[in-house]
């Protein structure tokens, strides 16, 4: 066989990699991993015997096939939140399938980031729109875990001091055991009332807030406003989950009076993907916006004063507001949310008014079928779904339903639910009927009435207002339209497709075609996550395959896929160890240490599991200070819970004394938490398990090849030693019985689905796949050797801020910009900036040390390209230098207005002290492959002054 | 059920249809074009009988993936020129799946083709590198019509005046019954003999060329250089088939003395298909340049003297040399030979050369097994096929091996074929030598041997002449390189996702996503042409139901899809008519009338039909000229073979005469050939065969929905009369029996496979099954619509040339810019030109009238493009005026100097007598939208005076 999978994947080869190790004065990429990783950490290889050999792309793909043919197709009626929809071809080829959306990376560079950004922003607009509320953010991670961050806004905005939170009790169960796992750690106190009842909300009661789920899970459509304006008298807030496609017909979530509103897009053209990726919503009342979490696309303006999007408010992140932190949510799930955007802009409000009504109509068709069947169901007011009374037989009607084909939810003992969907056909609806003692034949034809249907809904929650008025919902309908405006919108943009985005410790690797292949696949695609075992049993098999393999590779005994963001992995991870402390009695354990130089979210995520953080100190390298370390432990011996550390360290470094870390935390009767941000600089030569770490989140869209999608979605899978398995997240509805709770893994659930992001892992699985363990460190080795690379030749121009053994990095560098700004007055920003210039996504920005550039090559560039990058950032240096040596005024200079437009360099008087030439082809090779920046520098703080988070008229582009 | 596809399908939507009709002065589009249409022709809805009601795109996807479940899949070893192959994923995804890709139109504006072009430039030097010859086309339709086209030029090029071609023994099924059948039509005699026999070439037989298979059909490998020299020591020219991939191994065509060689670059990563489409090729030694039919890829330079890349010498086309054609050949298979390229410089000469080496090793280890159980292979000397002694059982284990998945090649009764390929695994090879007594378990471990394979070379053929050096087949080795490039090349191109390709007769149409879906689905790619009927069963159902519609939305009774490019169907058209007349004993009727108007392909196509073409006088209006016509017929009366007429005419008009015009060439005797080119603008009102039409040509990439492809494929069924139906395309190989030659269809092969370019007929499929009856005619009416709409709003501007009924044109009009010339200087190749400036493909230039632009809109456009195009061709006409008028000199305005690059407007002195903006946004909306063509307007004579076909030195570009 020629062509190993893993020689295309890491971009050096054997004569480009001696070529970098000459540079470097090293023989072998061994020798020089082995001497920047420490001697106590033990190098070792991956075990053959758990990661099978390597399989080329086309056996993968083969055995992919097979797994897929494991699943058996079914039509998915089971509702709670996910149905089947058609996604467009055309969003499906151009969006999903297409590298130039998938590959993107978070927007946090606004200047090349148009594209994504105004199909976000449709996102925000088609969401507040849809809801009646005054601003929407850029996506949740899914519905049940925006109902929990709803949550944490509504007791944050409400004026009551309670500790209480209604919970309806025709929610989706899902969503009930998340509320209740997740609240237990914060010390909220959950009451389940059916808040349709006219006593309620109960008077005696105090509650912060209240949660709707509008329709309810039953289907049953009621008018909730009373109740809000109950809740709300007392201070109190409202989150309402609403279904999008309902809310064409029912009258918003806002116009009921709901302060907040949830939910998911899913079925706006995403497939059901037994879970996920999907993107939930979350849109909130005027004067709540400064309280949304996620992120939140705004309008703001480029120094030419055009409209420019923009990430607003970024307080998020790397500048997530650590132990003050609200939500540690980081990712959006922009592609998910890119595609239901698209699938407004594609049908429009006429579009999304008559699916809804086609749903509607098959719904009742369906009820009068049954009925005339004689059978009873339950609710007359309902928009798609139904519950069919079947006392003491619901099983049986179950288990007859899905040999005819049909998944039906098993709602209790008693009575079964149906929701139909845009893809239900009448022929299925008469064929399930039959399942309830409808006839096998039917005299007249089949036709199924949108007004019927509409007509079970309540006359006065009937809604009237408009919506989706903007031109960009009303102009897009033919195919060719809508293919012409994503490949504009996508041509607006810089992803992996065009060069480089050396962000650190984002790991942008590549994304395999290959590895993507598997993901629109029916038999993966179509796939409800609440579907039998049975019907899935092709999904359990690769995800105990990937799980094996997760654990072997970080040297842990249980994984759980079930966290859709890294975020989420962390709190899990947290979550567990609290669970672990809890278990044994220790409930005092609550102190969570974690280093100064450590990721905001860190912290962030230790408060939402009910930690108190404590900061440990670290020394001039970014290293732990061993000393602080132990002090803070003995401060805290008691209370000690946790130290979260990243290895390497956020500094891109290897820090010498991470076994002694980790054995003064377990003396002390503490957990250790390894963050996974940097395992591609670790994987097939040491395991975090091996260093003395508890439990670790990975992330599958950093080292396992899964791409961004332009700022999510993610997978954070958690990995644990034995004892904490046991506190690893479960699901109620798990297909596998050691995840559904009260079995091996117990600790509640993390994440709507029970597997999460099912439908990505097939990438992950393909990356392990076809590089094997040899490939796997062979790609450590390639962006250790990349990264050192890139710093040794930087060097002399930037100042390398962190080094380790031999004065070596890890799989990242970051590069002092400082004392160039001290001696130019050139920033941080301006080399970013102009980096677009010279056709390049710039690194991280200011983090984790504010004024510096974090490099992270991986090992995915090949040798022309690291050099492209270095000459850039050589090139630029000479240019900053030309600015200290008064060739070019500082306000007037090609670095600090950078990035240039076309428009900017060709249009109108040119005034600047250099050329035009000078702008935008610094470099001749340039004029084959110039990337243009479709905006200038964007105005930050404008944005954030003047919040506009929807889209702007026409006219304001004029 | 919302959303009919033909409502995404059509551009213009019901309120924009009556605004135009408003423009137009008529009330529905159906009075439109009933007015437009001659009363004479009886305009009549379609039947619904025969097509369905218009599928859903869910519900068409549906039914295709039931036809693929039909197709059994197996491990196919018949070889015979077809192997299957691993495409490259990054390939797959970014080219075959990629709309910048297949929905670009023939790059005849190189301008805006340079991605494409500098592709199949690759693609000529991989071909002219591994044949060892000077100077390659950019592809030919198939191997088997590549080696017809061959002994044409050996014909031309020889220096002898016999009549006799030879043909090796040891050549393909296909290609010897293709010979045959095009070699009877001119008059070629074929003598086939063993050229490998010492005896041979016979010196007693005069021959003006021959024709060797390398490697043999056999999988015998054979030194042909005597043989090669012995036929030109007669004045002979040699045309060799030679294997590229055995060619990494093998010594090279051109080193053994051929003239010419050709092939198929299918196992260069393009699927198999069902038989196509594939990139063949044709390379010529130096000398015979000038006689390659075809497409030829050659180096240029633009008007600031940068390299750049057009189509050399192009006396083809519509400039095609009519009657004095040497070949019909218009389209290139250039997708396809952008993949087979692209798959080469993916994998490099090592990667081509490791690949063979892995097959050759296979094929050995193979023999061995097989030789080792008592099994007799027939030749020592073979690269990948071998031929297995199977006396009076070769069925028998034909049969025994498909049972066991494997498809074999019945040779004759005495002996099998096999061929391994790529894809094969040693695995495999054990399973199929149990069908020859191997053992069901072996010992060891399974190992093919490379040097094994390769010593079966015999040692005086072994390659040592290296190859593939440009530095392109040696940079793009990772993913991740190859990915980008692949990105620049398609960012240098203007294709359908950009906007409007308004071209004449080329009906550049929408490629919708879900028409494209089924193509690259295993069970429709990897399937054999010559695989058994059963195993292909899918595909034999899809061909059927397209050809019933085809023949019912034409008006014929029988249909052939076997002619993989519109020329073939003209050929395979006029060949049924010469079938026809032939066995009525009317031998003598070889004259094919045709209006001078006609497209030049009608004229070369008669000529190789074996005809004499005489042309027929048109009218001031392009009408064909009835007292001419009859004057003509009775002028050949007795010798009238047919008339070639096109409808609506190449002046995009319905002519009045038609009925009367068909009637005159029956009564004489004459068959009437109907060019389908124009289909467009007839179907779902009227149909060829109601207007007289005995046969006609259709193109499926025009009318029916599959992609340009960047300039192919093609294809281009032919529909005919019940009583031509005899003669239309037979297949000595075709599954269906009917097709198999001696029954219903018997006129011979016109393409290598029998159901010609299978793997995209699902495109057409998917397009007539999702629009209905109602959705063809409602596209035929918009187009309609949109042509005159633009005619009308541009008739204030520029002269429409020829009109209708009613001032009415079809479905294209005709803008005459003669007097635009006349009056202002400014040229057809200007407007052109500065069309890209403003963001558009330049209608189509010159044809049929010297000084015009056609423009095609076609029915997907909708409005706002409509709108676009027309008002930048009035803001043209403007800037035309402003030349005429003086403001700006005649030799340097912004029309002449058309189109500007970002470079022209960035670097340097800006001289022009016009700003910069002007160059460049003339309109403001491109500031947003704007398309950079990478080179400026290229010298054409220049390229054809310093003719270089292959990759310029990178040092070109410098």
């Amino acid at each position: 066989m020629t062509g190993a999978f893993s020689t295309r994947h890491i971009g050096t080869d054997a004569p480009a990699q001696a070529h970098m190790l000459g540079a470097l004065g090293y023989d072998s990429v061994d020798a020089l991993v082995e001497r920047a990783v420490p001697a106590s950490i033990h190098v070792q290889p991956l075990a053959q015997s758990v990661l099978p050999p390597a399989a080329s792309e086309a056996e993968a793909l083969a055995e992919l096939r097979g797994l897929a043919a494991l699943n058996r197709p079914a039509r998915a009626m089971i509702g709670l939140g996910y149905y089947d929809t058609l996604t467009p071809s055309v969003i499906q080829r151009n969006v999903l399938e297409n590298p130039s959306w998938y590959t993107a990376y978070t927007p946090y560079q606004p200047e090349i980031s148009q594209g994504r950004l105004e199909a976000l922003i449709n996102f925000q607009t088609m969401v507040t729109d849809l809801t009646g509320l005054a601003t929407a953010n850029a996506s949740m991670l899914d519905e049940a875990t925006a109902v929990v961050e709803g949550m944490l806004v509504a007791r944050r905005a409400s004026k009551s001091t309670s500790n209480v939170f209604l919970v309806d009790a025709d929610a989706f169960p899902q969503t009930k055991a998340l509320l209740a796992h997740r609240a237990a750690a914060l010390g909220i106190e959950l009451h389940e009332i059916d808040l349709s009842e006219p006593v309620s909300p109960p008077a005696d009661v105090d509650v912060f807030g209240a949660f709707v789920q509008y329709p309810g899970a039953s289907g049953r459509v009621w008018d909730p406003s009373e109740a809000i304006a109950a809740v709300q008298a007392q201070g109190g807030r409202v989150v309402v989950a609403a279904d999008l496609l309902a809310l064409t017909h029912l009258r918003s979530p806002g116009s009921l009076g709901a302060d907040i509103a949830v939910g998911t897009t899913q079925r706006f053209g995403v497939p059901l993907g037994f879970g996920g990726p999907h993107a939930g919503y979350m849109a909130v009342r005027a004067g709540l916006e400064r309280q949304l979490p996620g992120r939140l696309v705004g309008v703001s303006q480029d120094v030419a004063g055009r409209p420019a999007y923009r990430l607003s408010l970024q307080t998020r992140e790397q500048h997530i507001r650590r132990e003050k932190a609200t939500s540690n949510i980081c990712t959006a799930q922009v592609l998910l949310a890119v595609m239901a955007s698209m699938y407004t802009v594609y049908h429009g409000p006429e579009g999304l008014t008559a699916i809804a009504a086609d749903v509607a109509g098959k719904a009742a068709l369906l009820r009068d079928w049954i009925v005339e069947a004689g059978g009873e169901v339950l609710h007359d007011a309902f928009f798609d779904t139904i519950v069919v009374a079947a006392p003491g037989r619901a099983d049986a009607v179950v288990a007859t339903a899905r040999e005819r084909g049909f998944q039906l939810w098993f709602r209790d003992a008693d009575s079964v639910g149906i929701s139909v969907d845009e893809t239900t056909t009448v022929a299925e609806l008469h064929a399930l009927a039959q399942v309830f003692g409808g006839p096998e034949h039917r005299a007249f034809g089949f036709t199924a009435s949108s007004a019927a249907g509409l007509s079970a809904l309540p006359e006065d929650l009937r809604r009237e207002d408009e919506f989706l008025t903007h031109p960009v919902f009303n102009t897009h309908r033919s195919e060719t339209a809508m293919m012409r405006y994503l490949k504009q919108l996508a041509d607006r943009d810089y992803a992996l497709d065009r060069g480089m985005i050396p962000l650190g410790s984002c790991t942008m690797k590549l994304n395999a075609a290959t590895e993507m292949a598997a993901v629109t696949w029916p038999e993966f695609s179509r796939v409800h996550p609440f579907a039998p075992a049975d019907d899935v049993a092709g999904y359990l098999v690769m995800i105990e395959q990937l799980e094996s393999w997760l654990a072997e590779v970080t040297g842990y005994d249980a994984v759980s896929l079930q966290p859709n963001a890294g975020s989420q992995g962390e709190l899990a991870g947290l979550l567990a160890i609290r669970g672990y402390h809890h278990s044994r009695g220790d409930v005092h354990r609550d102190v969570c240490l974690i280093p100064s130089s450590a990721h905001g979210t860190n912290a962030a995520s230790a408060v939402l599991a009910g930690m108190r953080v404590v900061v440990v100190a670290c020394d001039e390298s970014g290293n732990v200070d061993l000393d602080d370390l132990r002090a803070k432990i003995a401060a805290h011996s008691d209370a000690l819970s946790a130290l979260m550390i990243t290895y390497p360290s956020t500094h891109g470094v290897y820090e010498h004394d991470v076994i002694d870390i980790t054995a003064a935390v377990h003396e002390a009767g503490g957990q250790v938490y390894v963050d996974g941000a940097n395992l591609n600089a670790l994987l097939g030569f040491a395991r975090f398990g091996d260093l003395g770490g508890d439990v670790s989140h990975l992330n599958l869209h950093k080292t396992f090849a899964i791409p961004h999608g332009g700022g999510g979605p993610g997978v954070g899978p958690v990995a644990a030693k034995a004892h904490l398995a046991a506190f690893l997240p479960s699901h109620p509805l798990a297909q596998r019985a050691e995840h559904a709770g009260g079995f091996t893994f117990d600790g509640g659930p993390i994440s709507a689905a029970p597997y999460g992001s099912a439908s990505i892992l097939p990438i992950s699985w393909a990356y392990v796949r076809m590089m094997g363990a040899d490939g796997l460190r062979a790609a450590t080795g390639a962006a250790v050797l990349a990264a050192n690379y890139v710093a040794e030749r930087l060097r002399a121009h930037f100042p390398v801020l962190y080094a380790g053994e031999g004065g070596l990095v890890a799989h990242e560098c970051i590069l002092d910009l400082r004392p160039l700004k001290d001696e130019t007055g050139v920033t941080v920003d301006d080399v970013a900036k102009r980096l677009i210039d010279y056709g390049f996504h710039a690194p991280t920005m200011s983090f984790p040390v504010a004024g510096t550039l974090m490099v992270e090559p991986t090992e995915s560039e090949d040798l022309a390209e690291l050099d492209r990058f270095v000459d850039a950032m050589v090139a630029i240096r000479a240019e900053a230098a030309a600015v200290a040596a008064g060739e070019w005024p500082a306000s007037d200079n090609p670095l600090v207005n950078a990035p240039h437009t076309a428009e900017s360099v060709v249009v109108g008087e040119w005034t600047h002290a250099y050329p035009r030439e000078r702008a935008v082809y610094p470099v001749a090779s340039l004029v084959r492959t110039k990337y243009w920046p479709p905006v200038r520098r964007i105005d930050n703080a404008y944005g954030d002054r003047n919040l506009v988070c929807a889209c702007p008229p026409p006219e304001a582009f004029a």
